[in-house]
């Protein structure tokens, strides 16, 4: 498998996390994306939609979406699980992962920021705040959701990691790279402790990843 | 079960849709999101996102996230299946969903129209813009996908509807109301017309919904 990412793109992170909770090796592609490698013709050839992570299978298909790769690893991969069995824990879970991945991290995508940049004129004092502003709506929710359910363990859900862990991460650490203020998030900066003492984890971090 | 909805919100449409195609009833709570109804403290504790739809169970346990809904009700309701069985088909529409739920809807969100709006000062014609150009990026790449790969049949994924034509057919009404030129995107028109024949789809469409 080749896994076509970035290292700061907080949705390759995810990929990459549950990739090494699978015990699962693949080959990285990093592409340029300020320097726009996603759009190149050869690139849209692996994902129309010039966004990464994709995923290439070794028969030559393309995964795309970080949560859909998610859950097809689960899926092939089922042992250790990232979704609970039971189907009302599996939906929580997967709502508390999508809160992140459709809520929080479309609106601060780098395409995103750009648009703001050149085609509303906005400078980096405006593009910060709004970058801040989606973070803290999304995570004001789930701190909530989080502290005020029933005590769930260590994680997001239970003792041991789960989708919404592995979406969780990275959205923290685009929160800490843009300065956004964690005081009244103290379960989340919890549950991101808890996931960082793990290798899995921190050989996905962006820090790790090599410059191609 | 209990879901509450707005007429218009994209993302309960979404619920609506799957809810027909398992043949399931709910009753139906249609909230005021202009008036600020998803924020007052009552339906903050039935979703602290303040976000439309919840679905409520019957053991008093509430759902969020519409795609995470959707699929709990396929794992509970499994026929007829809303996800192919072969996991790399599933993984390929949950990407079609996704590329939907993830990376057109929420940017184009009635609390980002606002926010475009009150923080930002965006007169009407700049937030239109914005909003038919996420929408024409999400749906170029769509259709280069559903028109590009094999041959798949009526709708995105073969001959009968799944996940990913339960979100797609909300994102056309919504290109529609905002009158965004759909010229260029025969394949989704046309899994759209194919979708809209099914009196599943028709009954969940914001004009059939009754105001509260």
């Amino acid at each position: 498998m080749k896994l076509y990412g970035h290292a700061l793109s907080s949705a390759s992170y995810r990929v990459r996390i549950a990739l090494a909770l699978k015990g699962l090796k693949v080959d990285t592609v990093l592409l340029d994306l300020r320097g726009g490698d996603q759009r190149l013709e050869h690139y849209l050839q692996v994902n129309s939609q010039g966004l990464v992570p994709a995923l290439a299978l070794d028969d030559g298909s393309v995964l795309t979406q970080s949560v859909a790769i998610i859950e097809y690893l689960d899926e092939v991969h089922p042992d250790p699980p990232l979704l609970p069995r039971i189907p009302a824990a599996r939906a929580r879970v997967r709502a508390l992962a999508h809160s992140i991945a459709c809520d929080v991290h479309p609106l601060n995508n780098l395409r995103v920021l750009q648009y703001l940049e050149t085609e509303l004129h906005q400078d980096k004092a405006a593009r910060d705040t709004w970058y801040a502003h989606w973070i803290r709506l999304g995570f004001d929710a789930l701190e909530r959701r989080l502290s005020g359910e029933a005590a769930t363990g260590r994680f997001c859900h239970g003792d041991a990691p789960t989708l919404a862990d592995v979406c969780l991460v990275p959205q923290v650490a685009n929160a800490r790279r843009f300065a956004v203020d964690l005081t009244l998030h103290p379960r989340i900066v919890g549950i991101d402790a808890a996931c960082r003492e793990m290798p899995q984890f921190q050989n996905a971090a962006p820090d790790r990843q090599l410059p191609t």
